[in-house]
Order: structure tokens, then sequence, then C-alpha cells
């Protein structure tokens, strides 16, 4: 433990700090002050996905789960007196995973019978019912599998680029390693694969394995495509080393099926000088059907729902109306992000900004900027009221899969950003359950975004 | 989920960051990339801590488990290779828990036989064998426990003052309310107090009690002390509201033994340019006999093996010896410390720099100086190295309670800083295990300490 000189020295420095900011700063900094004292001693939006996540654990666009959600964080907006609390209907895809999703590897002398951990990826055809049993071919870059070419025919390619660990970024090894789920399916049949199995997108060697989308072309044939844990997908390539002829069977019962009504939910403060001009703060609703989505991105939504419901409660009447929006579907077709922008009910309204938390509920430290250059220098010299929050870093980027669209239409985007250390050995598994959420961790983030959002509610842009 | 174009505008910010160094930048920068590519891999400091932890659980001062910790941290260092591996001897303080500690409420008609969770704090006596009955009066300042004077007499006195939480720095919350763990015992007996409960030093509300050093001083009579849960502090609190005339009986077999020989263990890299210029990187070895001390230090001590570890490994031959030190007694009298500076060993060391890790093995952020403004400006102007490891934050502070003394003899002094949202959950309590240390936020810290020591012993101050 650090010595108490340490921490007054420390205390000192964090105090200088505080009143360096310019005229407005004493403001800025108290509304600081004052969304940390209602924020972190209850923590609410930890409570808001507590109920949220055992409400609705999963929440597939177009699944029960997902109607749910709506439902349930409808009524927190209004037992929080939002305002204006609707849904707007969209359609969205309807993919299930059935109750079968399993493989095993056969034929071969010391590996039979051994099962492999698996779970469909979402949007993957089923299998025919006995299965797909045929032999593997690993690879690790689609310029390996073309090389391979003829050999590839016939066989269950089985991606196994695992992510670079020595990015401290994990979206950065999550980059360099994702097109073999979202692609692999596809780069498989041009080469004649008849099924796919990817190594699962994380940082970690567990057994559990990680979904997500992956997608089709309407010109190549489809074959159906599987994650396997990391455990798994070592194993497996140490057996194919002893055994290259080992044969593997997959069994999956997913399918999509005709599209469904479904809904984006929002809810929110009106503002009291310019309620037409909109500033969204936002996550995704939906999440895989793996876990809770308690990370990805329960803690969004509910750190949406908490910034209104601390701006109102510290009675903060904000000039510009603050809006929460739950969108639908960001995992598998962002249908809801698509709609938002277009949709009837924006007749009228002037967004001001669209700002998205979409990285896990961990500890923020700032924010990605989409915009131009005048609005990112506007925003970084608000830099010093988020330094006290540890979360002054604010760098261009990008803004988030949901508020996207509305973004594409001139509005500045802003994504929080966090520690991503541990977002991967949750994300799109039944390891993204809300005891892996730290509820100081979430609610720094929504006080981190209550103050981007009030900042830009009072200052424009 | 972050879009890919998100990222890959992130990617080029980093790319862009890291070619702006100084004349030197490139080589730095290169060798931050090594020290990644070598460390995260593996995350060697976490099997390190594994090994310890599993071997030597409890490591308090004088306990047979910190002589193991000695014995295993050696073979470790012995085992990678490290130079002048040896024990430094001192003697060390021997308090011992007792293998009772209880507590309950007695004489209530409500609560009567309800349990307390609680735990002796570090240095209190023993109860009588049949314990201390009495009734309780609960204050939060010591101003409150002076004003009402003859009402504390014949009483327990029971600290309830909790952590402000909404110090983002969770050491701030610790530093407003650790006095009542610390002299507690004083301030009560000075007012007739006969025993103490102290609310835990936690920013949770749970049923763990947390454990932690408390004095007496010679001139006032000694009364035992033990740490109550957050959750029965509140219950208790509860119950006086509604029968202030309860009475709790307390229980505890904890006393103080003879002094007991133990030791510093050390080993290091020696300099090949300057091998009697010396950088000291550590971390305490003992911790108190609750958990694993995982956090509380056993990932500082990880982290200081790894450095030398990683220094070796990547063959870097750094200009200056680089000793790793596991400090003997942090917890209870900081004698492995204080005799490290005046150990008959340092005949004809000159020390460059004493760095510390002993926040817990979170996620780095940077690193506080002990030093004149000089050396902090020149470490500031290695910020741009570290921003890439998102540990860029340089500010003046404390170093750590065991490099202090080494410090206070004119040597410029570091403390690794964390984010600290998760540390109270566990420090000095049956929650500090390894489960609680994630293998890349401990790595990560071991890079920021390898790179920060690195540049001292090539750069000197």
């Amino acid at each position: 433990m650090r010595s108490l000189v340490a921490l007054l020295l420390g205390i000192e420095f964090a105090v200088a700090s505080a009143f360096a900011g310019g005229p407005q700063g004493v403001s800025y900094d108290s509304v600081r002050t004052q969304l940390l004292e209602a924020g972190m001693g209850k923590c609410e939006s930890y409570e808001i996905l507590r109920q949220l996540v055992t409400a609705a654990p999963h929440r597939l666009a177009g699944s029960p789960g997902a109607e749910k959600a709506v439902a349930v964080t409808r009524q927190m907006m209004l037992d929080r007196g939002f305002e204006n609390v609707h849904a707007e209907s969209i359609m969205v895809p309807h993919w299930v995973r059935g109750l079968v999703e399993k493989a095993s590897i056969t034929r071969s002398r010391k590996h039979k019978g051994t099962p492999l951990i698996i779970c469909a990826l979402g949007g993957s055809i089923g299998t025919p019912k006995s299965g797909i049993e045929a032999g593997v071919l690993e690879v690790r870059t689609f310029e390996e599998l073309q090389a391979l070419g003829p050999k590839a025919s016939g066989k269950i390619i089985f991606f196994n680029r695992p992510f670079d660990p020595s990015k401290v970024n994990t979206f950065e090894g999550y980059g360099g390693a994702v097109n073999q789920r979202s692609r692999g399916a596809i780069e498989a049949a041009k080469v004649g694969g008849v099924a796919v199995l990817v190594r699962s997108m994380t940082t970690r060697l567990d057994d559990v394995p990680h979904t997500g989308v992956m997608s089709y072309v309407d010109s190549i044939r489809k074959v159906p495509a599987a994650a396997v844990s990391t455990l798994d997908a070592e194993m497996l390539s140490s057996a194919l080393r002893v055994d290259p002829n080992l044969q593997v069977r997959i069994t999956l019962r997913c399918e999509t099926l005709p599209d469904v009504p479904s809904a984006n939910m929002m809810g929110e403060i009106t503002g009291s000088e310019k309620p037409n001009e909109i500033i969204v703060v936002g996550g995704h609703i939906d999440c895989w059907d793996k876990g809770q989505g308690a990370h990805d991105d329960g803690a969004g939504c509910a750190q949406a729902i908490e910034v209104v419901h601390l701006i109102k409660q510290l009675g903060l009447k904000p000039k510009r109306t603050i809006r929460a929006v739950m969108f639908m579907n960001e995992e598998n077709g962002t249908r809801g992000g698509k709609a938002y922008p277009h949709a009837r009910e924006r007749a009228g309204e002037k967004h001001i900004a669209a700002i998205e938390s979409d990285e896990g509920g961990f500890v923020p430290r700032g924010f990605s900027v989409d915009a131009d250059s005048a609005v990112l220098a506007r925003v970084r010299s608000w830099a010093k009221y988020f330094e006290p929050l540890n979360a002054g870093d604010i760098r261009p980027g990008g803004s988030g899969v949901d508020v996207h669209p509305t973004v594409q239409t001139g509005v500045p985007g802003f994504g929080l950003n966090v520690d991503p250390q541990r977002y991967f050995d949750c994300h799109h598994s039944d390891n993204d359950t809300i005891d892996k959420v730290h509820p100081r961790e979430l609610e720094l983030g929504a006080v981190s975004l209550a103050l981007l959002t009030y900042l830009i509610s009072e200052e424009g842009f």
C-alpha cells in the first residue's frame, strides 16, 4: 500500500488541476463533482444493468428476449420520469441457433470421439440433420487457403490465426483476426470447403466458444460455420499434426427465419432552450444468445439511461434535449442504427451529437471523436474537465456501429473509450455475465458520458 | 462492438504517435515493442504470481509463509539466471492472529445472538479468554468521540465512517477513512473505551472483513481492535438505532511474540557499463494472513522479477545494474524497507532510482515521481514512450512504502500508478486472491516497469 505522504501529494496535485479550467471551469467542475456524488454512491447504472440482464439475458434481435428488453427499458425510463418515451418500429433479421450444435473428432486412431466445444456463428446455415463429416484443413490466412487450392476441396476449413497478444489495444488484436469469422465461410466455399471452424475471437485460452456475425454472398455457395474454443483449437491443431487425415463431424441446427418486427426504444429530458436540438447517447439493446450481453452492450444501454437519470436527478435543465436510445440489432444487421436517422419521428429534429458506449462497461479512458477538426479541437479543449475522471484522452476515431449512420448524415459522433484489456475475455460468449462488470467502472463511464452530454448540450458546436 | 472503420482510425493514430519521439525515439519504441512481444504472449508475471501464492498464500512477516516466500522467490530468480541472488537478514515483528476471532450481539431483544463477521487488526492485543462484553458507542470521527466523552467509558467504540465513494481515486477514499483503523484504539482508550470495532476499509458492501495495521502508544492503555465487514457494520448501526443499549461480545486470541529473523530477497542483472550504479525495482513479499496477498503485493513482486527476466530475455545488456527486491514486512513495520539503504551490502553501491509497484496488479496508468523537478521533467519527457502502453501519465507523488527510506537518502523514487477502482475490493482481505488479477493487466504493468527501468539505466539522471 502506498504511503499517506504519497496519497496527500496526489490529492494536492488533483486539487491544483481542478481549478485549471477556463472561465467556465468552476461551473463544469462543479457539475462533475455533483455527478460523481450522485452517481458513485449508488452506482445506479449497475442496478439498471442487473435488472436488464435478469429479465432478458438473451436478447438477439427477433427473439422474445429482445422484445422483453425493449419492454423492460421502456418501463425503466418511465419509472425515472423520462419524457417522450417511445419505441420506433423496425424489421429485424431472425436467426435462431437451434437446440443442437456439436462437433467431435472422428476417424482418428488417437483422438476418435473427442468432442470439440463449438457454437454456430450468427447467420450461419445449419448442417444436414446427420451433420457434415470431413477431413480438416488448418490455415491461418486467406492467402494460405488460396495457395493450398485443391487440397481444400471437400474439407472443413479450420481458421486458426490467434489474436496478436502484443497489441495493447485488444481491438487491434481483434481487427487482425476477425476476418476469419466474418468472411471465412465465403473464402472456404470459394475453394470447395464444405464447412468452417474458426478459432474463437478472444485473448484468452479457455474452453468457451465466442460467437459473432458471419456473412455470405449470393454468388457463392453457403457453408455452415462455427467457432471453436481456443483450447480446442489448440488441441485440434496438435491432433492434426499427429494425424493429418483425422475427420471432424459438425452438426448445427441453426437457421434464418423471415424478418420480424422489433424496435428502437428511447426516452429523453427535453431541452430547456432548444428542445428540437438533440444529443443522442446510446448503446445497443440486442446481444448474442450467449451469456447475458452484460458488457456487450447491456453496459452501454444502462449507462445511457443513467446519463439522463443523473442529469434529471441533479435538476440540471440542459439547454438541448438529451435522448437515451436503445438501438436494436447491432449484432447482426444494424437495422436499428440504420433506421434511426431516417425515421419519420426525426422530422423537425436537428441532431447536435451522437454518442455511443459499446466497448464494454470497463473503466473509462476518454472519447474518440468522429467529426471535423474544429469539433475535435473543441472537445479537446474540454479534456481538463475529464482528467479528474481519468478520462481525458480525447482522440480522433470512430463513434459506434449504431450511431454511425447518424454520423454519416453530418452529425458529430463520439465513442466512449474504456480500458480494453478484459473485453475479449467475455465478448459474444457465455463469459459475458454481470459478475464481470464492476459497479464503479461502469458508473464512472456513465458519469463521463453524462458530463460530455451536458457540455455539448450547454456549449453546442 | 466498435466498427472496423473506428478501429482503423485508432490504429492510424497510434502509428502516427509511435514515431513522434525524439532522436532516441526509434530505439526505445523498438524496446517497448520487444517487451510487449516477449511479455504479453506468455504473461510470465502471472505465472510467477501463481507459483508464489500457491506456495505461500499467507506471508505475514515472521510467519512460516513469509519464509517460504523468501525461499520460493530466491529459487525463481536462480531459475531465471539472475545474478547476485541473495537474502539480507533483518529482524521482524511477529504478530499472530490466533485461532479464535469472533463477535456477536448480546443483550438485545431483537438481535441477541446475531454474529458479527470480524477479524483482528494487525498488532492488536487479544481479549481475555472469555472475551469482552460491553455496550457499543457508534461514532464517525475522533472529534465526535471526544465530544461524547463520558458516554464512551466502558464501551466498545464502533468507528463507522465509510469511504467517500465519489472519490475517483479510491486511495483518497481510503485516506479519508483509515485513521479509524490506524489510531482508533488509541483514541478509544483515551476516553475509556474497552475495545474497538472498525468498519472495514473497502469501497464495497459485503461480508468480508479487511484487516490492516493498527497502532498503540506506550503512554495509553491498550485495547483490542477488530475490523467488521461493511454489511455487518450497517446491520450493527441499524440495530443500535433500534436498541442503543445492546451489547456486543468480542473474543480475540491474537498476540505479539518476540521479533524473529527474516530477510529481504533480491537478484539482478549486472550493469554492462556501470555495475555499481543500481536501479531498484521492488514490491513487498509479505502480506496479511487473509486471502493470498495476490494484489497486495504479490503482484508487485511478480512484476519486479518479470522486469529483470524480460530485460535478460531480450538480451538488452543495460548499462546500469537492475535489481529486483522483495522487501519484507511492509504491512506491519517496514523493517525491510528501512534496513535496505543502510545494509552493509550497500557499501560501494550508488543508487540511481528506486521504483515500487504496490497499488495492485491492475492496468497501468503511469508513474508518480518522488524526486526533484529536474528528474520529474526528465521523466515527463519520456511520457511519449509510455503513451502507447496507455501509461503515459507522469505526475509528482509518492513512490512506495518500501523504497521510501531509500528515497529519503536522496535517491529518485517512482511508483507505478494503476487503475484504482477495484483495489479496495480485495485489500487486506480474503478477497485478495489470484482470480482477481488479470494476466494482461499485470503484465502490462511489468512491461511499463521494465521500460522505465531500462530508460533510467541507459539515460541516467
